[in-house]
């Protein structure tokens, strides 16, 4: 188990990556890897690759390259991909309902229990089978029901308030649509997905590949 | 204008944190802000923010701190938020919807002028008074109007045949939904939004603070 501990913020957030890539492998049957053709695939160099899956155990043989199921076990391991989260939804505004819709968090393990706003002509609404509750009631909710993650779509203004009450009531992750940064204890983790912000940062390196054209 | 160049990928991932605290403080009627006092706010340290702000011109002045107004005007112009940009969506479903509904984007300058689909059932479909069109028309309709970012939220197997058809009419920046790694010509800027992956980040630390509480 040892060698499970210590994985750096950035190999976490390759390890998506290597899933995606890994299960496509398995699905075309493919079932060994060297480092070389999974560097050709993914992008990382092949020392990076090397570096990044030893973190997590003997994989790779000399020779032989990595068995790509049981790769794929251990990352899935290690994602959490091999549980079930419950998980509910604030606001079902544009991206509330997207999220909803997403079919693939399910199959992931994502499991969505509840979906709370605060607007009069969106409770009672169902989504994917889930009836949209007033936000009133998701203190009481979630004192009756374990939840692992809060997803949050609400404004702004909204999320802070939003969050308290997860988090009151042991909500332990935060995937957070709002452009905000969240005031959280140590023990909660956040993910935050900033619409806005990745907009912004395309528009910004545009402007820097148009500079270096000008020039 | 030396100033402005070499900006690193780094900083440029930072600007829209920059920006959005900034706008805050213009809306709060703050005419100057120390990097200490930014530092609280944003969660950057203070030398971090000096040196960020370097980057572009000399903005600080010791024992004054920063004019918000001017600091703020840089940033947009850097991030290219002083211009509009021409886009298009081009999948209509859950996410694409979402985007195209989410009004904010328009105020920032990114004017959505198209919407294609593959879906009979969408075409026709009117989004924030864009009609989904058939997406058959996308290669004659990029010919005839200019488009600065193409927003790509159609499934994985066809997000690479619409990235080429997009980067073929001169289309320099793609905001892309799709869970794949696009295949690109240099001077085209892909700004990725993967959600699964963020899912999955968020569920991998979890189970990393709950292995830590365990120990």
């Amino acid at each position: 188990m040892d060698k499970k501990k210590n994985i750096s913020m950035a190999v976490i957030r390759r390890l998506p990556k290597y899933h995606r890539y890994l299960e496509e492998l398995l699905k075309s049957d493919v079932d060994r890897i060297s480092s070389k053709e999974l560097s050709e695939k993914i992008g990382f160099t092949a020392s990076q690759i090397r570096q990044d899956l030893n973190c997590f155990g003997d994989f790779g043989q000399q020779g032989y390259g990595y068995n790509v199921k049981d790769l794929c076990r251990e990352i899935d391991n290690i994602l959490g991909l091999t549980k079930t989260y419950n998980t509910i939804i604030v606001g079902a505004g544009n991206i509330g309902q997207a999220i909803a819709n997403y079919i693939n968090f399910q199959k992931m393990g994502f499991d969505l229990k509840a979906i709370f706003d605060i607007n009069p002509k969106l409770i009672g609404l169902k989504i994917q089978d889930v009836e949209v509750q007033d936000v009133d009631n998701i203190d009481k909710y979630l004192q009756n029901n374990r939840i692992d993650i809060g997803i949050i779509c609400v404004p702004s203004k909204n999320a802070q308030k939003v969050c308290d009450i997860i988090v009151k009531n042991n909500v332990n992750g935060i995937w957070n649509f709002a452009p905000v940064d969240l005031l959280i204890p140590e023990n909660v983790i956040v993910e935050n997905v900033h619409l806005s912000e990745s907009l912004l940062t395309l528009s910004c390196l545009m402007q820097e590949v148009n500079k270096g054209q000008e020039e």
